[in-house]
């Protein structure tokens, strides 16, 4: 069966606060700045709890919310548009409700199907996916697709990372908060950029997970057990074999030559690491579009922020493929764009 | 656009060690066993931690696995024949990587999109939904649909309970851990029973949530909150008039009559709530498949276990309905079954 792509009508973001840069990052967890600067190759990142005070400030919900409101204001769609609501993140608010439904609540939402992913880097995509499928049942019209981090569970600012170990370290400095959000519609609207393909598929049987986040209950919450694991090395050496495979395959599914690309959007790990993947796929003729640098890493929010960059620089027939993969059990996630 | 329904094969479940009766828990938590007969009317549960040394025996992985593996041996499918997995769940095992994603692994699943939906009461529906989104699409013929729960992390049996109140004790009573899981094709197969129908729907704008499970970070887990709030007094008073309403919206989107309908699954809060609604729904010739009673209120896994009981009851011809009511953000779900 064939059915006709749904398509982008705008996307909107919201990051917390003022930048925080490597100065203030290291004055906050006692980790050096040049380390910072030189091994994960960001430069600022936003958090939702303040660096000094210890304060939340913002909610998950909250940042998908304004991130919501700002892609319905860019792609010309009201809130009694709005047919059905997804949302990817690692780190919800609460277990339940969901933050999807909390989301809802906030846009003055109603009577419709909310969803939400757990899910990590790959997050953004299967949203996406999900998306593409309900639309493309013909059952919807136009729908919400969100992403969002918060680490402020995690982001214990009483350690002092001073003495932790790299690996230890990566944890505290690589991740920031924020969240991104885009609007699907089945007939070209607003921005009118063709969802052409999603790819998300779990390529890791048998392999240990490149990274785990782990939660805490009423009942483990004093063990002595990490909650944030990362194995850097295996994701070094796998994200950039695996973003080249992903990417080979969406030019040969949708029957493209690599200089038929104007714009790729290449995986957000860190600053370094998206420089070095990005390098090793050089399209011939793709601008790329990254922000991790300037975010750090928010996960599910990341290719949102891509997308709101991209929307307003694609031109018509201009097309774009976009790359991410999620160590945790790494799944290969991308999709295609199509200017209209 | 018409498509073609998606079928149900066959089902499975997955209940850790033996069923713990009202005595038992009476004496791990000091409640009454008088008081939890009387007030929550579930006779037994299973749980995946040993109530009496505490440690945790089964992870929700491997009870999702194990109730995925009856569903395909009942649904008469191979591994080899799944082509995605959908899992619900309120409880993943950690949030990175998904439990769906290690399930897969479990099962020995490679190279296929794995989602997992955040999700409570309404969970099994919104993964059955969107399984028969994926099928509908055309692009797969077979995946596996799986729910489960566990409180493990949330079961705090150094806590004693007899002085708790009411509104706190409900919470160390009312649940139960399990899994449970559907095959769906795109042709019947096994079982063959059509999924007509889904409704899965938020209509919370504005209301408190009727429950909430928070989590812990390492940042904020010495911190003195609550982790489980349920609004007894909302649900008991909102979710028998949902459960009627979405009873009556299937009933008409379908073209039904009330006495068309032969098997009812209705909600599964507790034995006694339970009993309460399914009066209250009184379909004339429906009969009732509930399992709340004997296996606690284990969220996602609940309709599957339901559905595992009615695939081999149907007749040719026959006709099922499911109510679920998510109090968290008060979603109404439910799905409709046509034996070919």
């Amino acid at each position: 069966m064939t059915t006709h792509p749904p398509h982008l009508a705008g996307a909107g973001s919201a990051l917390p606060g003022e930048p925080v840069d490597n100065a203030a990052l290291s004055a906050a967890l006692g980790v050096s700045a040049e380390w910072i600067e030189l091994f994960i190759g960001t430069r600022t990142r936003h958090f939702a709890r303040d660096l000094v005070t210890g304060e939340v400030r913002r909610s998950l919900a909250d940042l998908c919310a304004q991130a919501a409101e700002e892609a319905m204001a860019n792609g010309g769609v009201e809130a009694a548009d709005i047919e059905f609501l997804v949302l990817g993140t690692a780190t919800p608010d609460h277990l339940m409700p969901t933050t999807a439904s909390q989301v809802a609540d906030l846009l003055g939402l109603d009577q419709l199907p909310t969803y939400q992913l757990q899910s990590g880097c790959a997050g953004a995509v299967q949203a996406l996916d999900l998306a593409r499928h309900l639309i493309g049942s013909g059952e919807f019209g136009c729908g919400l697709v969100i992403g969002g981090d918060v680490c402020t569970k995690h982001l214990d600012l009483r350690r002092d990372l001073s003495a932790a170990a790299p690996s230890d370290l990566v944890n505290g400095v690589l991740f920031g908060d924020g969240a991104g959000a885009a609007v699907l519609t089945a007939e070209p609207h607003g921005a009118a950029v063709a969802l052409l393909r999603t790819l998300n598929r779990c390529t890791g049987l048998g392999r240990s997970p490149g990274q785990i986040i782990d939660w805490f209950g009423l009942a483990d919450r004093d063990e002595d057990r990490q909650a944030l694991t990362e194995d850097y090395k295996a994701i070094e050496e796998s994200v950039p074999v695996m973003a080249a495979e992903i990417l080979w395959e969406l030019l040969d599914t949708l029957g493209w030559a690599a200089d038929d690309v104007d714009f790729l959007l290449p995986p957000q790990l860190s600053g370094r690491m998206t420089r070095q993947i990005a390098e090793h796929l050089a399209l011939p003729s793709a601008h790329e579009i990254s922000c991790v640098a300037l975010t750090g890493n928010n996960g599910n929010a990341l290719p949102f922020l891509q997308i709101e960059q991209l929307l307003p620089k694609m031109g018509s027939g201009q097309k774009a493929l976009a790359v991410a993969v999620e160590s945790s059990k790494w799944i290969k996630a991308g999709f295609a764009l199509e200017k209209r």
